[in-house]
């Protein structure tokens, strides 16, 4: 796809080539991630950071990369502050705030909210998350995160085995990801859920479709087993009929460092899209794995950064112009990746 | 007037060259509004983008002008968050907040609020609004939009026809428009509005003394020919003793396709201060005019940025260093205006 | 203490040598906070201003020391918008966010909150308050003022006569500003409260430890005499057991003209942490005062951004890269200080 100028909205909308094109360019974002170095290739340009539900994490990552690219952030945070509130169409609200800004990141309950803001905007637009629908530059930042954590051992997405763990009926993150997934070759999934919370059949059948081969299981140490990958999700309580119900499941779909030495590859990478919930009641993946040298889930929002940067770089077309206008960061960084 | 250093409160402040003074500037800061240039006239410089009371539009486009200046902006969007909610007195917290930036714009539910506030700051203050009573630069930005449509048919602002069209009691902007207008002649208003919501008799009288003349009439049909410039504004039903009272003028007061075709000429401008209501309920402007050439509405808020960026340039005396900080924009831009 | 990419969570971590590199810092800031000149010595830099729980005064004011410095500042406001709010655990946090940020500060409702987070951060973490537990910044900025107000007389801390007035024993400004102020020589303290309310004994016996006096007193008028700086704070009236018995105390803890006129001394500097409650039942510094040439607590505030620009550049070890990266204002900036 021609970057220049276009809306992301959907994993849909990327061939293999745009996948490559995205992580090739998040590779030369490192140096001015890690505060080697500091750009001002978009110096001057304003980032709408429009977030019409809440999302610490993603508005401030989004935020962060457009600040380390020299750009100035515009926010919104509430959407009872907004004119949505008195009756304002996505139209109006689009032709409005795309005057005021170079970029607009837009997230929103609604489910296809953000392709019909896009539509009107007179500027670039990507979706922050609309609803339980799309968040594209999660699965984006997954997926680039599979791809440099096998390729510290040697290993490639071609022909990977992968577990995907927890509410697959539910997670955005695993049906986006599974989505790019399809885009590569020869990858054997192992989608371990509750029978009640399996991934959609469309999903699963696009897989096959792919070339892939799937296996589906509600028992989770079996499962775990020969992957390159492990990809947990929250066991979400409130999709259960009761609290007693999702109990039953909450026990076999946790990882903490027993299991995982019991069942895992020395090098199956762990993942997990954040925030994961840490309360005794839940804890989908123990804290005793926080030292972990393959918990990949820190690295993974890192990488968002990475991402996000190369996606407006794409975007603003400035790819080219960022190591032409760095310098050095002249601040103490310590050692912090 | 002297801007340098001046706050900003009211539009009483404002004789026609002060107006002009604006407008001349505003024009001078379209490359930068249009990102074929930035400048960094006011870099270093910091807003206090204050908020009591929430307003998106205002807020982001305010913050887009200092920006586009090359100023850093700092905001608060939450009267609950901030010490006034402990009690602390204005004067306080002006004196306070006004050690933080180099200019401050401030929104406030109570009238007076902000001219209180900037009494005790030691930094220029520009009203964004203090409940029903002030916004002078909304009211700056309908004029100068008027202005400008209007110069694109060969007309001007002395000789010209307006229609206002709505709740004209109440609304703010259509009575701050009126003050600025003042300031010009010839001028032939045609107010429309229920009878329970004429223009206050002091407007209609200061207009007559200013040697304009006036109009006033509850049906929208007859008054809407021969105008330049129809000005629209909500029917605001929560001022009606019921809603099938306010039901009964909302018909009338509703512009579409088809009443303008019949009532309008060619060129007749239509404005209206956002946000529309484009509820079924309310519709004040319908959609079925959104790709019509006359609809200004979104120059309107375009405008908006142009007029800030020339009251802050003024006010911190950076007018003509705009130009000498300017560098070309490097970033893909697209053909957004 | 080695304050390159440290934490600052207590005061307790300071050294008399400490405070006053932090203070000798803080001076050269003046240039720029009086926006005489700008720097760009952390151009490129990004402050995660993370605030779980609201404080206007001082968000804004750590923002706009890091933008005075040339950084980018991004932010939250709000927990509930938080992913603490979905279980997510302050490691986690401080493990996502401290990839975003070349330093943060933090403030949190919880005790201990920070320190925990700090501990998991990758960037150096400034202890923005932890609830009623530390808030070393205006610890260091009360320091900082008594120490110019007394020079402008001719005056030193060590050997300084300073009272402290309110609710000694709630009051966290209080508590970490005599901690500080154990680090000096011959301080006499008088420490003005109900009895109910009198600072914690063991803050008491340190002062005593390190060789200063103490008296305690519940007489406001006889206690004020004698002192270069009377330290105000506020009657917390949700305290005591009925608004009757807080009503008792109210009177005697308050400090108008005449009282100052009748008791302190001419040069008694006059102190409050802000923000003061001038509600007619509290009003615990009368406005009447408000242009008193010895009314230090606007000096407070503003010394505040000083102190918060020499903490980063001490913790981002910039300190001397300020004057090096530095350009004069170009804008108007009037007779503000």
């Amino acid at each position: 796809m021609d970057f220049r100028g276009a809306h992301i909205i959907s994993v849909n909308q990327f061939a293999r080539d745009d996948v490559e094109r995205v992580f090739a360019v998040a590779d030369t974002m490192e140096p001015y991630a890690h505060r080697e170095h500091f750009t001002k290739a978009l110096e001057g340009a304003i980032l709408g950071n429009m977030f019409f539900e809440p999302s610490t994490r993603t508005r401030v990552s989004f935020g962060c990369a457009f600040n380390l690219l020299g750009g100035h952030v515009r926010e919104t945070t509430d959407v009872k502050a907004s004119s949505i509130s008195k009756g304002e169409s996505l139209y109006d609200t689009a032709r409005v705030i795309s005057g005021y800004s170079d970029v607009i990141v837009m997230r929103h309950p609604q489910v296809g909210s953000v392709a019909e803001f896009a539509k009107a905007s007179r500027v670039p637009v990507i979706n922050g998350g609309d609803g339980p629908n799309e968040h594209p530059s999660q699965a984006l930042l997954d997926l680039y995160t599979i791809k440099k954590e096998l390729a510290s051992n040697d290993t490639k997405i071609d022909g990977m085995n992968i577990a995907m763990v927890g509410d697959l009926k539910h997670g955005r993150t695993v049906h986006s990801l599974s989505q790019l997934l399809q885009l590569y070759n020869d990858i054997h999934f192992t989608l371990i859920s509750p029978k009640e919370l399996k991934m959609p059949k469309d999903i699963v059948g696009k897989l096959g479709d792919a070339g892939h081969t799937v296996i589906e299981t509600d028992d989770m140490e079996s499962g775990l087993g020969d992957n390159n990958t492990v990809y947990l999700t929250r066991i979400q309580e409130e999709r259960f009929t009761s609290k007693l119900e999702a109990d039953i499941y909450r026990g076999r779909f946790r990882l903490n460092q027993a299991i995982y030495t019991r069942n895992c590859q020395p090098n199956t990478v762990i993942m997990h899209p954040l925030p994961r919930d840490s309360r005794k009641d839940a804890n989908e993946l123990d804290n005793d794995l926080n030292q972990h040298p393959n918990l990949a889930i820190f690295r993974q929002t890192d990488n968002g950064v990475l991402v996000r940067m190369a996606l407006f770089s794409l975007i603003l077309d400035v790819a080219d112009k960022v190591e032409q206008t760095a310098s050095k960061a002249g601040w103490y960084t310590g050692s912090r990746f």
